[in-house]
């Protein structure tokens, strides 16, 4: 089982269950923060070939941007996942794909990202670069360009490893505006997938557990599958991606932001084999447990059937399921409805069941 | 004396030199960062009175702006400067005008920005709301608007007090484009104050040095005076700011970009005597230490006066001096000729004289 708990090692397990090259390998040192020589080393030769040479040209304080549009969408978001790899991504892909969804959720289309890194002192560059790798490679299938980074390293103790921060923007390609505003009485919920895959694997991964069934992180970048919605013209309303707080929180922020009731059936919401047996072993409730690459969509009832057909053709939405129903018997509650007729008011989580998951 | 290096007092001393409320105070929970009710109450109590609402709509996932134009800027920092308060600013400060510089420095107006969070556990939410209350201090004197954001928590010694991302959108307004590949031969360099303030400002605040005369760091917001270049039609070339890495290594990237020979005349370079008389103690080169609020423009040889009256009559470029020129006498390198005429090489530092500086 990986150390995962030692502060001082600097070996792979450190890093999570992904298979590194051991020993021997170069560290990172403070001289790789200092905008002298050895940041250029790693600007020349990490992230040059990973992101190209004409975008991340970091010789110029800022990149400047055609921009085709006039409404633009802005996001950011720090990852700080504890390990950095576990089963089904790492958090170099998390990085490229949350702020992809973040950009998607609003209605527009990925275009422009900035990464920044904050390095640990000690994290082995073989680390580094895989994470960069990873990085390079989501952002190449989403269609996305990294056009600006930065890079900065803490001492030994006061990081751990490497924190992202990535920022987006995007260009609205909704004919509507797509937010908690535009939710009305009379909307279904879709939700795209199964849901608590993330939060469990990286769970799964910190603790070494061993489980039957393959249990991987559903991280994946959303806006292939959000355009083909827009493109057959689902007249979607809203939709939110279920990180932090999982489907249960985003049922919570959505009903205080509208106003209205936002029911949740539960017996339909799906929930793998794999991830119901995790949650039970570890006391915790899936609805709330983070994923990374689904999301809840809030559309008029009568366009269910087409939007349903055109997720179900994607692989990313392959589970996709109506869960629920908008109606006005609770202003501001998010309610979830049991199989036996029972329904409960959901609230957001006082603490935090799984720190440190995105 | 503050006590800068116990890793495990929570009192103000820790995060710098500014006076704090002391004990009893409220600390930052792993649970803040769970997107809970705690990170609720967070934006409510602290990020919405300091941003405003309208603006912060913590309730998408991206912001969505009306984008005034056609080609925008588009620029990335994390800021993990130690302490996080030091004579003349703060991290919060450093964090807004950092980013607000570098898209003044490509020739844009600084419009829109971000702000990512990464607080360590323990952290006094007095110091959270003092920094997030300077971010918008800074934010609204430049003129600049904070749209959308985001905050995690890692444990204890995992980090140091709060890093901050900062990335921001610019409108280019330069009627030319500005950077290093349009520095031409006969181009003056005029550098717009006295350098190494920012650097050893830190430097004194980290180590508890009493110098005589007082040493301010000179962080500040330049794009209120890049405007006034841009307005009386100054043919700016190319400007940098100069932050890690200082004025020398400025030089060494732009003379590398454009393949001419930047030649520094080291008598003209302005140095006050409190940074002087510190560097000298530390020993450390005054030319390579970081500024947060100095800028060198390049530009024609025949319009100097005309900036420089401009500058002059700016509070921020006071003490702008004209101090070196670009020919191709060395293509590709920095030159420094001292006062007694004899001319060096200027290269990057090999290691860092001051981690953590910004």
């Amino acid at each position: 089982m990986p150390d995962l708990n030692s502060s001082n090692s600097t070996g792979a397990g450190r890093w999570g269950s992904c298979p590194l090259p051991e020993g021997g390998g170069e560290l990172i040192t403070l001289a790789h923060g200092s905008g002298g020589r050895l940041t250029q080393r790693l600007i020349d030769d990490i992230f040059v070939p990973a992101f190209g040479k004409a975008s991340l040209a970091s010789l110029e304080d800022a990149a400047t941007i055609d921009f085709p549009g006039s409404e633009l969408a802005f996001t950011t978001d720090s990852f700080v996942i504890h390990p950095l790899f576990f089963s089904g991504g790492d958090i170099g892909q998390l990085a490229i794909s949350g702020t992809v969804n973040d950009l998607a959720m609003v209605g527009s289309e990925p275009l422009f990202l900035s990464v920044a890194l904050v390095i640990e002192e000690g994290l082995p560059i073989a680390v580094l670069k895989q994470v960069v790798a990873s990085m390079a490679e989501t952002a190449r299938a989403a269609g996305v360009q990294v056009v600006t980074g930065d890079t900065k390293v803490v001492e030994r103790g006061k990081g751990d490893g490497v924190f992202i921060t990535t920022s987006g923007i995007g260009r609205r390609i909704s004919p509507r505006p797509v937010g908690s505003q535009q939710i009305c009485k009379g909307d279904a919920l879709i939700v795209s997938g199964d849901v608590g895959r993330h939060g469990m694997a990286v769970m799964v991964a910190r603790e070494g557990l061993k489980l039957e069934g393959e249990l991987q992180s559903d991280v994946a970048s959303l806006n292939g599958l959000v355009t083909e919605l827009f493109n057959a013209g689902i007249a979607v309303h809203c939709m939110r991606d279920l990180t932090r707080g999982g489907l249960a929180t985003a049922a919570v922020e959505l009903a205080e932001a509208c106003q209205l009731s936002i029911n949740l059936n539960q017996p339909a919401i799906p929930v793998s084999r794999p991830v119901q047996a995790a949650c039970e072993l570890l006391g915790l409730d899936p609805h709330f447990v983070a994923n990374e690459g689904r999301f809840l969509c809030l559309l008029p009832a009568d366009q269910v059937d087409r939007a349903l057909a055109i997720l179900h053709s994607h692989p990313l939405g392959a589970n996709a399921a109506v869960i629920g129903s908008v109606d006005d018997t609770h202003p501001g509650w998010a309610m979830l409805e049991s199989a036996y007729g029972t329904r409960q008011k959901l609230s957001r989580l006082a603490g935090d069941q799984l720190p440190r998951i995105c």
